[in-house]
């Protein structure tokens, strides 16, 4: 535990100046906006000592390693990931309507929706500029492997708009959506270090399919803690995911596999009038009963377990691998 | 003029199979929103005769054509610049809130912002995607160009944005905010080709040149057909950027160098209720008397010959030379 939060303390240690260097390129009023959206200052531009954990720079600084290379050869992959991840957390929660992330108001909430338009498009544009200044082998098959996990990662969004109008919406589509939504960055982020150091494609794969794995098994325990979550893990009321009527993925495991449970969750969710607290919990008893909750976890257990299995095939230093797996064990169980 | 048109028509026709590759590797609900966009189908996918002028893919092949390659070395900058362009107008349309383009509805018009948004954000991600799948000697070079000029675009369109909220804006950060907004695509789509085919850094730099020179002329006539232009020519009724009291070059020239009428202008735009017609008739008489209209119309000239100096003192062949200047003259002068 303790050595995970000194590993995240020093990741976002490493990359405070490249992550610097790199926003000074942007105009100053993005630039500023971009420090309040990632929690470094106020909205009057003083400092501030927030922001988020970064994990993704955390990884990618680990897959450098993992390819036998120096932390700082994936630097500049460090850096390009925050950004596109900054920049899908500024359009998200404008598309959203979310007014509160980490505990602060959200960029469109204070600024405006052009604000955080225009900054999550410079913070996209930005990244892939940060690679490709590099001059390194892997500089432009980096770039390459960004690029597609971008395009992934906007089609998860894209299915998850569109999940938001549809009632028929099966298991495999909604786990695909996830793959898309959350597995496509975490795995990029867990390669582009490797990729950066010029390390052979086994290596490569094995890296990437574990982000995947950690990426779904992240997003199957963030759908059971939007439902039976305390506030004080989420930052959001208990059941909060089921008062939105989310058909995240224990939700959708309960309707597809939970028969007539299944059926009574899939009227609830249709009924157009808000529920009130106590049907609320009582559809949250349905997905349980249907077999939900149990099966996001047990399969969240499956992927993490099946991640850990590619990092033990590949060839990949001791050190590096317990680092990530630790990392991502604590992704996964958010032990903050 | 016949010429051009040809011109423009087979650089359409040139570029159409590329970028409907390109295009398939959108999700399907992307893909078919851009097509919409495009111009390309209407509404329900059924294909439309319509799509833009695409100036840019045209001059994206006629700078490979410059460097003294084929036409179809530029392809991949010609798909991308379009796309990087149409990502823009996707955005622009949001948050400018224009509920109308080649008067067709906008897509954040008939479905909703988030998908202007992703769309928008696909077709960005997509444009770096198609060049760095090009193995050529100037693939990652092109790649750089393009993230460079999106930034600029970007910075442009940041800058813009804030100029509605003041009332001090000076004439060079005007022209600085139209090189961002305007020129700095257009620049990258003169110079993409030449990039593509590995040529010397003078001919790059004389083609970015004449391409920032040709943005700014366009933009400045296109100011001065926004107050006095004839619907016909330009979709929307006389003196409609007057009556949004935009402040544009002319009107900032007007402002900032038209004295007591310049000052009487500036009273004018800072009113707050709207404008009547017989008032808004008044203060284009005034940008006119300030020397606004003159002086755009002269500062659009001189750009022309200086962007047309740096072809001639360039190695480029002189048949794409001469088309290169062609096209110019038409999107300013859009005499189509």
């Amino acid at each position: 535990m303790t050595a995970v939060l000194d590993s995240l303390a020093q990741g976002r240690q490493a990359i405070m100046p490249a992550m610097r260097a790199a926003l000074e390129r942007l105009d100053p009023t993005s630039r500023s906006i971009a420090y309040y959206h990632l929690g470094w200052t106020d909205l009057d531009g003083n400092p501030t000592d927030g922001g988020g954990k970064a994990v993704r720079p955390a990884l990618a600084l680990l897959s450098a390693e993992a390819a036998g290379a120096e932390p700082s050869v994936g630097l500049p992959g460090a850096v390009a990931v925050e950004l596109v991840h900054n920049f899908s957390l500024l359009h998200d929660d404008l598309m959203d309507g979310d007014t509160e992330r980490r505990h602060r108001p959200t960029v469109w909430a204070v600024r405006g929706a052009a604000s955080a338009i225009l900054t999550g498009d410079a913070m996209l544009s930005l990244a892939q500029e940060v690679l490709l200044d590099g001059d390194g082998p892997g500089a432009v098959a980096a770039a390459r492997l960004l690029a597609d996990a971008t395009n992934e990662l906007i089609r998860g969004q894209v299915l998850d708009v569109a999940f938001e109008q549809r009632n028929d919406v099966g298991l495999d589509e909604c786990l695909d959506m996830a793959a898309g939504k959350t597995g496509a960055l975490l795995s990029a982020s867990t390669a582009i270090g490797a990729v950066l150091a010029g390390a052979p494609q086994p290596v490569v794969d094995a890296l990437a399919g574990f982000g995947a794995d950690l990426g779904l098994a992240f997003q199957l325990v963030d759908d059971v803690l939007g439902i039976w979550g305390e506030a004080a893990v989420t930052g959001k009321p208990v059941f909060s995911d089921l008062r939105a009527r989310k058909k995240s993925l224990p939700v959708t495991y309960a309707i597809t596999h939970g028969g007539a449970l299944g059926r009574e969750l899939a009227e609830w969710l249709a009924r157009p009038e808000a529920p009130g607290e106590e049907s609320v919990r009582h559809a949250a008893g349905l997905v349980e009963q249907a077999g939900g909750r149990k099966w996001a976890l047990d399969e969240a257990y499956r992927r993490m377990a099946a991640g850990r299995q590619k990092l033990e095939d590949a060839r990949i230093p001791d050190r590096a691998r317990e680092e990530l797996l630790s990392l991502a064990q604590f992704i996964v169980t958010r032990e903050a």
